[in-house]
């Protein structure tokens, strides 16, 4: 089996036993909780997703060498934070679909999308403390705080139109990075490894997110629609200053920075400026600037790993190389 | 000082040490988090509240003999918890003014008032795992839990007319007896109580919310607006069954139900109809019956105190007791 293979068939077999954990856990509520919220919690937490979070804490706390199916009762508490956030995010974004479906708000209301999110994130939290203890609950709490911390700076950076690098590193941690990395890192302490450890694994996690959220940036301008499914150019027609923008805008000379001042401050008018900003990104190397920084990223990841070498681990530590690959290399 | 005086002096002096600790709190974090957030937290905190559940935390753990001034450091949990609550609720009913003052979601926007929530959410699960451990971390997730699903109780339960007493008191307690047990109950497990003060801790508190509910749900009717600044009728006006209303409908005659599902089902009429439904009440003894049963509660509540006939404990039963007159009491 090829190092991809092995990664997609684990990412099947392991979504599938995460699922059926969640599935579990929401048989054991049903007869506690409301018919409605079970029936919202469905909808949101099986819609295909391919559960990554979880994996990362199976992996993590495999890597680490403990060996164990009870790790399943832990990892879904990251998917179960995961569609908390979502389920807040889309009400906050007025997004109406996730997934080519409608969007908990829009199927069952705002009222139930606010408190099925409230539900999942009391859970998920009481879930961390019971199976990985104190510390780990820390951990994962301070994710939250980050995560909201982060959508707080994007409030404040709207239309903001000369953020630094280091602005859109603090934001693409708080939305992608931090729950990652605390799914590593609580997967590591549930197996109550070494300091070294945790923090490669904390570190692994940090820098995977944000070589997701850099090349997720790069799809928003070059992606196919055929193979991503979205169009392009959202981040521009919202005035979100991403990475290839960003350092477009430091690079640029007086009057190409004056243009895309210009198109980004007019907001009815920046999607039909998308081919002219792409072309200015292009000109300064901003698109393969952002891949090589992506690439450093990863790079970074697969460094944390290093530390471990131990061949009873070789399969987690392919896997875990493997989504370093896939996370730099996907078109969707 | 008589028993009422002593509890208005404990509400007052302990309150100020909550607010300390939370004030303590938000300077400890602002270097780290967005001045946006902070600013918010400030505004949706420290708002005049009396500190209630804080207060039950600090008493409970005293009743069982731990005086230990860290008991600050976990009570302040339940205000944050009380206080994002309130926050996603006016975003859920949208209500416009908390106390007087525009609300989160009016002030600084919906998005701010729903991550700020989330924040506070977050942090008072931790504050909890950390202080009081695993087993008391639960009861609080738990009491989120039912807090939610009493909600979508009540989701499910709008429009409906015929409710009975119990579909009445699984919503009340989710609205308002969960988290004030779980204060009390936190307390205990705090400071190390045996199961059975915890437990009477618990129902206390229980009886102690239900009591509370059913006061509330009486001065909608029946409060005096110069006392309560609230006009009276916003119960029947939003079509909501409480305890008087479903007492009248279960013995009234039949004509008399009939006038009042009439009443009730025409939405743009209700508030016009509140002398008469009030009449009507009156009629069957809707009112006196309520509030008997708050009464039960508040002797329920009571009985639980009885376990704890230590004299070094004295002062701590003594506000205890206290409280439950107040709700009683209460004209506002």
């Amino acid at each position: 089996m090829s190092a991809m293979e092995l990664m997609m068939e684990t990412i099947r077999s392991e979504s599938r036993r995460v699922d059926t954990a969640m599935r579990s856990d929401l048989e054991e509520m049903a007869p506690e909780v409301d018919p409605l919220l079970i029936k919202v919690l469905q909808y949101c937490l099986f819609n295909g997703g391919k559960r990554i979070r979880p994996l990362l804490a199976v992996l993590a706390a495999r890597i680490c060498g403990r060996r164990d199916p009870g790790i399943y009762r832990l990892a879904r508490a990251f998917e179960y934070l995961h569609a908390a956030t979502l389920m807040h995010d889309d009400v906050i974004d007025n997004a109406d679909t996730r997934r080519g479906k409608p969007a908990v708000h829009i199927q069952f209301g705002i009222v139930a999308a606010i408190l099925a999110g409230d539900f999942l994130h009391a859970r998920s939290m009481a879930i961390v403390g019971s199976q990985a203890g104190v510390e780990a609950l820390d951990v994962f709490s301070a994710a939250t705080g980050k995560m909201v911390d982060g959508e707080f700076l994007q409030l404040r950076n709207v239309a903001c139109f000369n953020l630094s690098e280091d602005d859109y590193r603090q934001a693409i941690l708080g939305k992608t990075g931090v729950l990652i990395s605390a799914a590593c890192e609580v997967g590591a302490l549930w197996a109550e490894a070494g300091r070294k450890q945790q923090a490669a694994l904390r570190d692994y996690g940090i820098y995977l997110g944000c070589a997701f959220q850099m090349i997720d940036d790069l799809l928003d301008y070059q992606g196919d629609r055929g193979k991503t499914g979205k169009k392009t150019g959202n981040d521009l027609a919202e005035g979100k200053m991403t990475l290839p923008l960003i350092l477009t805008v430091e690079r640029a000379d007086r009057e190409d920075r004056a243009r895309l001042q210009e198109i980004l401050g007019e907001e009815t008018g920046r999607r039909k400026g998308l081919e002219e900003v792409s072309g200015l990104i292009a000109k300064y190397d901003g698109f393969a600037l952002t891949r090589t920084r992506a690439e450093q990223m990863g790079a970074l990841a697969l460094a944390q790993l290093d530390l471990f070498p131990d061949e009873t681990c070789a399969q987690e530590r392919m896997v875990l190389q493997g989504l370093v690959n896939f996370v730099l290399k996907r078109e969707k």
